[in-house]
């Protein structure tokens, strides 16, 4: 099995199967978790995570690879890098956010260790799936998975 | 490193890392992907994946007995049976969506091999992140996290 082989030759048509090409290793999602609370470089990650320099090294290599992270000198002589998350790391946040709210909801006992909060006003935030055309919330059970080569309803561009 | 360790023994207080206890491992995530789908059978699912008999009933074993997904007989003579979602299996589906969201929208040019629609108006439907309290969309920049054993705000409860 090849965790973070190039997504094309790993998709098949699936875009689960392209995100996991990338990020489906235990070690890259903890990588990722810490950069996105702050923790960017290569010795505080080392030492929060408890991991091996070789896999550290080779998982951050792969996520700059993947144009996940970039490396972003923070010192001269010698230079030395932080790692940033790009706009296509930054945009996983939601999926970040769920595989979170899941471990919360099954494995905390209502206690969760960290919660997400609205920063202008400290409450916690929730996600969830909304029609936009409806403007409704849309629950688990009435979603319907379609080919994305068939028309798309147009509810919402024609409300007549 | 131990793919799908029971979750107690990896969690260090962080819920993500409870998640990826049990269920970051590619083919975990692909199987849970059929499911979602209706693919519930072990042959259907060993077709459809091209996955070895023994890597499949080695990872279904481990979502049962994480009380992801729950085995129910569809045949008698000889007994046969088919994998269901539990609730806390279905409660997985916003992860999903997030990772296949992220997949859409950097492996596919725009066009996404599927699209989730809301299935009583046939529009797509978006994932994202709500303040209850302002009744606002939060953007990813706009969180803070903050320890679980920290005050919550009261705004929602107290608007005055």
């Amino acid at each position: 099995m090849v965790a973070l082989a190039p997504p094309h030759s790993e998709t098949d048509g699936c875009s689960i199967q392209a995100t996991l090409a990338v990020i489906s290793d235990r070690w890259t999602l903890l990588i990722l978790r810490n950069v996105f609370r702050g923790v960017r470089r290569f010795g505080e990650m080392q030492a929060d995570l408890d991991i091996a320099r070789n896999i550290l090294s080779d998982r951050l290599s792969k996520l700059v690879e993947h144009g996940v992270l970039e490396k972003v000198p923070y010192q001269d002589k010698p230079t030395r890098y932080e790692y940033h998350l790009t706009t296509k790391g930054a945009d996983l946040s939601p999926a970040l956010v769920a595989l979170m709210g899941w471990g919360d909801r099954w494995y905390t006992d209502g206690q969760p260790p960290t919660v997400l909060v609205h920063e202008a006003c400290g409450t916690p935030v929730i996600q969830r799936l909304e029609c936009p055309a409806c403007q409704a919330e849309v629950l688990p059970h009435q979603i319907r998975s379609q080919p994305g080569s068939e028309p798309i309803s147009t509810t919402s561009e024609d409300p007549s």
